[in-house]
């Protein structure tokens, strides 16, 4: 089967690799029909040392389950499925708890080692714990917006449930990126009075107005948290929801929280260490978020894809065939995609 | 009067100063009966740079209104009240969230030129907003356990509550010291089944355990998180109050929490930056706490002290008459007192 494999820095390839298939009882194997780049497949695009083996890639997809293993139930040969960024087993006690990004045999798909999804088809451990069976058929219009439960709607989502989003809220958006546009989507979801969007990229702070936004501010440092204290009555926001990662933007994140409010983050930390959290202690801002366990969001977001009230596949500017996985990166690199899907 | 003024890292003195008076309509003058001395006041005991006009102390008493300013109308002359560590209007949009630590009229009793309450009296900024009258008398048994409401008690509360301590929980409490201890009385109060504290001093750890800790674990860094692990399962505990503020124990407190658990600060940060905060991200551990807004907490709290439920007193291992206030200091910060009443 075809499959996307990184092998360096700027070196993806589309090649031919072993057929996945059921290694345990409790797998799947789901033939791919839609998956798409994500912003931290970024990250190893412009930094992964040289490997010889290489990584393969992609872990947002929805597919058909083509084969299951001895152990599965839930799914069946045949069903249209979402597949999160991580396979949880559904069972641990962290899983019962509704945080499956933390159960007892997480992985994340085309990540140190596993498979990944921007490929034809993909083995999926745990696949009863893991996949979520669509109630729509393969070529449903929705389908980008279903794709979106596999991790970008569902990490914005996490975001604003971290950062305490609700009615009367004041929520401000860092990064204008898919997960900051899908946070912005969450945002007004929850009821949030006011959002703000942090962002310098016109057509994506547009594109947030759309989507629920209802000020853009395209300062950055000092001069964006000016401008936040303006919007908000010189306090800052209720909620915050840090969707890059960056130093800058998680220090900006806490200095434009209002005293007593949350920071949200989804995005991947920079560093080890936060700056400011010291000022986040002085003013008893609480800082949360991590990888979110879109698992256990689908539940609560489907409804709202499947009625149109949330259009999350908005996010998705540009389609490629597999062949062409290796423009799509390059189109994100170049910043001339927001987020590209794949159909292979 | 006689005050508590420090000069320098090491230089406290107690000094005939002016008497404390109304300045504005919303000032009461305080006569105090009991304070302390602070944990928080090690810190320029040990580090302040040399001031010619020096700093007056204390931000924890009891003590009786002596007078009031014109516009003071909830506490009068002749009640007794307990003073919380920092005053607050009471009326703002903060104070009225229960955050009075972060009030738009907040200051710090005791630091960056405020009169201190380790001495005869003291002018309290907002009395009506700032001060709680006490429905006992002057030399009841229970002041001890009712002036560690002014800080101490209300701060390991404050810890347990950022760190969701609650029935069936599993607390860790990081730190012996007075706000630890009153950490570990918290965690028991909000009915965590299990109560870890992390600490070296015996005779302390050994109050822990009478105070409700469960297990106490003596070692430090790599070995106090393999320890906590081993008595929770492996996965760390639900609640960890940080009740340090140092690096060594920021990094700890997370590392000793399971994922999707909260770590509740309140030790005064060492640092700008936190350490360890990617590993609290990729764990969704919430980091919450501050400053804590004691003056929220006393409704509920005081009943538990005069129904003799909590005796948070019990941390108040020496007393010392005002004069002998700098005894107090160089006791505690020698070790051998955990924390100082003074009577003047």
């Amino acid at each position: 089967m075809r499959a996307t494999v990184m092998y360096a820095a700027g070196d993806v390839r589309v090649e031919t690799v072993p057929d996945a298939t059921i290694e345990d009882p409790t797998d799947a194997v789901v033939r791919v029909t839609r998956a798409s780049i994500c912003g931290s497949d970024l990250w190893p695009y412009a930094t992964m040392e040289p490997s010889e083996t290489g990584q393969s890639m992609g872990h947002e997809a929805i597919g058909v389950v083509e084969e299951i293993g001895a152990e599965v139930g839930q799914v069946r040969r045949g069903d249209l499925v979402v597949m999160p960024f991580a396979f949880s087993d559904g069972t641990c006690e962290f899983c019962r708890h509704g945080l499956h990004t933390a159960c007892v045999h997480v992985g994340f798909f085309g990540n140190n080692g596993e498979n990944g999804a921007q490929a034809e088809a993909l083995r999926v451990p745990y696949a009863d714990g893991t996949l979520y069976k669509l109630p729509v058929s393969a070529d449903d219009a929705l389908l980008p917006s279903l794709l979106t439960l596999s991790d970008v709607m569902g990490t914005g989502h996490h975001a604003a449930m971290c950062a305490g989003v609700g009615p009367g809220k004041i929520a401000a958006v860092v990064g204008d990126g898919a997960v900051g546009l899908c946070g912005v989507i969450a945002a007004k979801r929850l009821g949030a009075e006011q959002i703000i969007i942090l962002g310098r990229h016109e057509d994506r702070t547009t594109l947030a107005r759309e989507l629920g936004a209802t000020e853009v501010v395209a300062e950055r440092g000092e001069q964006a948290v000016s401008r936040v204290k303006e919007l908000t009555g010189g306090h800052g926001a209720h909620s915050v929801l840090e969707c890059v990662g960056l130093d800058q933007s998680e220090a900006t994140a806490i200095q434009i929280t209002r005293p007593g409010g949350k920071v949200g983050r989804v995005g991947v930390p920079q560093s080890a260490s936060m700056p400011n959290s010291q000022t986040a202690f002085y003013a008893n801002v609480t800082i949360s978020g991590g990888p979110a366990p879109v698992r256990a969001y689908i539940d609560e977001l489907l409804p709202d894809v499947l009625e149109g009230r949330i259009e999350p596949g908005r996010v998705l500017d540009r389609t490629v065939g597999l062949d062409d996985v290796p423009d799509g990166y390059q189109a994100m690199a170049d910043r001339n995609a927001l987020k590209v899907m794949v159909t292979p």
